[in-house]
């Protein structure tokens, strides 16, 4: 037995396990889809995203001021235009952003958007792009746009803290993750590392050691986690497109209580080289977005297309260029799941499925999804265990101290689990993927609420100390399984807002490898809807005239 | 932690894991194939075996009687001429087999290779199957051949004992395992389910539920396991091929210390459907056979083409028509491992390699196969967290009394495992999995003794206790591992004796899918010194003439 602790449990091992619970690729027809063939660079699969994109008439800056209340939200390609014709350069909307960055770093604010970003390395990068654009040589449309990435994706000149105190230094970061090299290699100006739950062992977005990012929508309330600054960054206006990382709904948990797009595909479509490796079956890198098109664009970029085949020979991108742009959409909806949510939010969930079949006819069918409590359970045990098995290499050697008071109790949880539970989990998970794809079978795509409650209080004492809310923390994540457990490709849209004007956010969940599909309805759920949302209280515009 | 326990740890789930540990197919060329596309029947496949197989002049009744102490093996081929051509008949030699069986059964020999035979059901078998041959509509040359099965292998009208008293009653056997159909629709007469250590769980055989296989070339030694009566009755002469399961050996170590083939192809090469789940991801069914030729026709037989065409495309058999049949193998050796076994074993593998380079040509390479302990380790806490997670649901309720003292003993270090120790030993599979791969870049098997020592003394007191022998058992299993831990096809072929006349089997572990590879080198071995092996004590020849 102590042979077997040493060379087997407590060993140190630098590969992955030996299993895959991704998905085969089945070809399942889409409708309105333009298939991207692989051996792309990012770039040339950028230039395929935007021929996919609506047709906007009005150029952004001409464009009438709209009533300072409500929201508009400058795109990717409000940027590439901005810069294309000269009324604004990279180097001026970077100068712009860095200084609404120290503005809301500061001690008045105390936003605590970022763990770290570095003026002149954001600096450097736009004046690249700039230069690129006055030759008339951009790599795309992305080239001079912000993109913020979450400290748990490996982003040169930045360390990886992970949200902690010491895993910067323990875990040097040598290179930057794929889907970063892919967003660097269409220009993209990458414009800091943003805040998040310490270890992604949260969904609140509470940090103790880097402070906690606040909700734009109201600066008393958490941004969720565990992607939340992330989520933060781009509800507040700094930056279109930021990245997540999405181990049990962490990018989607904080784009709906920050009103932003939210976009986790299917597990395998991005490369994992970078990601932290928090764990090795539930966890993958997402997008958070202003617009859907946003995030069209960006997802375009990252796709890693160097994987076997089996897995994902074409990429496919939804041609948004009608509204609705696909028809006949079948959604299935669990109603005891569904309305297991706030009143508010059920209320306004229900009010954007009635707008969809009202608008585009889109019919709404009743199903059943079995043991989502087991599921639940099951995921936890395994994103605790893979954990437990990633990170004891040096949570061995760490003082608790330097470990949060929550994430110390989420990590003694986590390291208690039996082989036989860690095994009976996956077990749990073919059978809910045997649920799921018998759901499938009639519908296009799962809908539910984001999560049960909106943004909750940040409470003072929360700040230094951290916070376990189980209530609030099982709310949050009570829809988001799914996306992770199965490996399934997930989005959510801002539907509305609560009484309190939090944003409140609806959930598509597809079948494997049908991101357009997924796409596709969630640009459709925009359309009808985003005319009402009211603006962040913290916004900043990037692109105005002065 | 409660409600986990009830819903995830102790939950009774039908599903296996949802993971694959296989391989892809890599599409490495090799040497003299046959290759036979999906969709033929289990019958058709066996046609296309047969010609793959060498061209023996002699009809085999007609040549002359070797001398009584060499060893002649009658071949299915052997089997099936004297049926065509009514020599003798599937009855006449069902009768000779069943009174075989009786003798050896009875009090006097007390030999246990069966834990059940019904005489009725063999003879109806028989019978069917001489009226096909009287009607000149044979199956195929599998036709009226007798099949033993081991008793983890879902074979009707029999229960599935896996070696213990309750098993049987508790999971009802309802149908025949895939493999067992595919030899049924070839006309194989299944002569019964062959004994095994308890749950798979132990190397000996030793089995104090239904007495313990002996080894037919001396009574007083263990025939090893688990699949002990499955290499026990090939040895004997009873059945040209047995059905057996290797999760940790479990096929070629018996068939090495019994001098018959073992034959374990690549992980997902063939269906588990009726296998007992005892593990899901190191186990699968193997053959057991007495030459080479009949192992490529059984293979043949029972190969699953089902699956999706990324695991294995189509089937390669090996045209064993000229001696040898492929050309400059090279066979890696790692020198300290080789010789970690007895020195009659020593001697006797290095001695078959100098045959091969004597006869063939084909050279040895010196190479280190890292990390040996780790993998066994490793392969340890795998299997036994698997099978705890899968029994369970039995276990849970069983009187600890209804379980050998020694199986009792491996149940509690297998539940004990947690799920960091599980999944390093995944991460280590990966590793290994990559340690492997490079050493066939150069050379195209690894060849080892099959095990450390020959069969050794059956001591009487283990009889009714079953046995735990760590020193020998750790010796059986040495060179098990990679067939199994990595799903690597492996096979061994007897290649001498000891000192005591007991067999001594060399093995040859080929890379993912190149079965056809393996099959021709243990033919080109067996081919080169299957002349001088002598023959079992207790042996039977079904198709002596009277």
């Amino acid at each position: 037995a102590l042979l077997c602790a040493q060379l087997v449990s407590e060993a140190e091992i630098p590969e992955p396990p030996l299993f895959t619970s991704t998905h085969r690729w089945e070809d399942t027809p889409e409708q309105n889809v333009s298939l991207t063939k692989p051996g792309l660079s990012p770039a040339e699969r950028v230039r395929e995203a935007v021929d996919c994109l609506p047709t906007r008439l009005e150029s952004p800056l001409a464009a009438d001021v709209p009533p300072s209340s409500s929201l508009k939200r400058w795109t990717i390609m409000d940027f590439s235009r901005a810069y294309s014709s000269g009324e604004t350069t990279p180097v001026q909307v970077a100068k712009r952003f860095l200084a609404a960055v120290k503005e809301c770093s500061g001690p008045t604010m105390n936003m605590a958007f970022f763990i770290s970003c570095d003026p002149e390395d954001v600096l450097k990068q736009a004046e690249e792009s700039t230069l690129r654009y006055q030759t008339g040589t951009p790599l795309s449309v992305m080239d001079g746009v912000l993109v913020a990435v979450k400290d748990e994706i490996d982003c040169l000149p930045y360390p990886t803290t992970g949200g902690t105190r010491w895993l910067g230094k323990a875990r040097p970061c040598e290179a930057d993750a794929a889907c970063v090299a892919q967003l660097r290699a269409c220009g993209a100006v990458l414009a800091g590392k943003t805040n998040m739950h310490e270890l992604g062992a949260g969904t609140s977005g509470i940090n103790p050691h880097h402070g906690s990012a606040r909700n734009p929508y109201n600066v008393g309330k958490v941004a969720g986690g565990s992607s939340s600054g992330s989520a933060a960054v781009v509800c507040a206006g700094l930056c279109p497109v930021a990245l997540g990382v999405d181990g049990g709904g962490s990018v989607r948990m904080p784009a709906a209580l920050c009103g932003v797009v939210g976009f986790k595909p299917t597990a395998g479509r991005l490369s994992n080289a970078g990601v932290l490796p928090l764990n090795w079956t539930v966890g993958m890198a997402g997008i958070l977005a202003g617009t859907v098109e946003d995030a069209v664009v960006a997802y375009s970029a990252i796709v890693d297309q160097s994987q076997p085949s089996y897995l994902r020979p074409e990429l496919n991108l939804p041609m948004l260029t009608s509204t609705p742009s696909i028809s006949n959409v079948r959604l299935a909806k669990y109603g005891k799941w569904f309305n297991d949510s706030s009143e508010d939010i059920r209320t306004c969930c229900d009010k954007a499925l009635q707008t969809l079949r009202a608008q585009y006819g889109w019919e709404t069918l009743d199903v059943t999804v079995p043991e989502i409590e087991e599921m639940r359970l099951a995921h936890y045990v395994t994103i605790g265990s893979e954990c437990t098995a990633s990170l004891a290499k040096y949570l061995d050697k760490l003082k608790r101290s330097e470990i949060g008071w929550d994430v110390r109790v989420a990590l003694g949880v986590y390291g208690s689990f039996s082989s036989r539970a860690y095994l009976n989990s996956q077990r749990l998970r073919n059978r809910q993927m045997f649920f799921h794809k018998e759901i499938f079978k009639t519908a296009d795509v799962i809908v539910s609420p984001m999560t049960g409650v909106t943004a909750y209080t940040l409470q003072d004492d929360a700040l230094s100390s951290g916070e376990l809310d189980y209530i609030n923390g099982a709310a949050l994540i009570r829809y988001s399984i799914a996306g992770n457990f199965l490996g399934l490709p997930a989005i959510t849209v801002m539907v509305g807002q609560d009484k309190g004007g939090l944003p409140i956010g609806l959930q598509f969940i597809g079948r494997p490898w049908s991101e357009a599909t997924l796409l596709h309805i969630a640009f459709a759920m925009q359309e009808a809807c985003s005319k009402n949302h009211r603006k962040p209280v913290v916004f900043y515009d990037l692109l105005k005239k002065d």
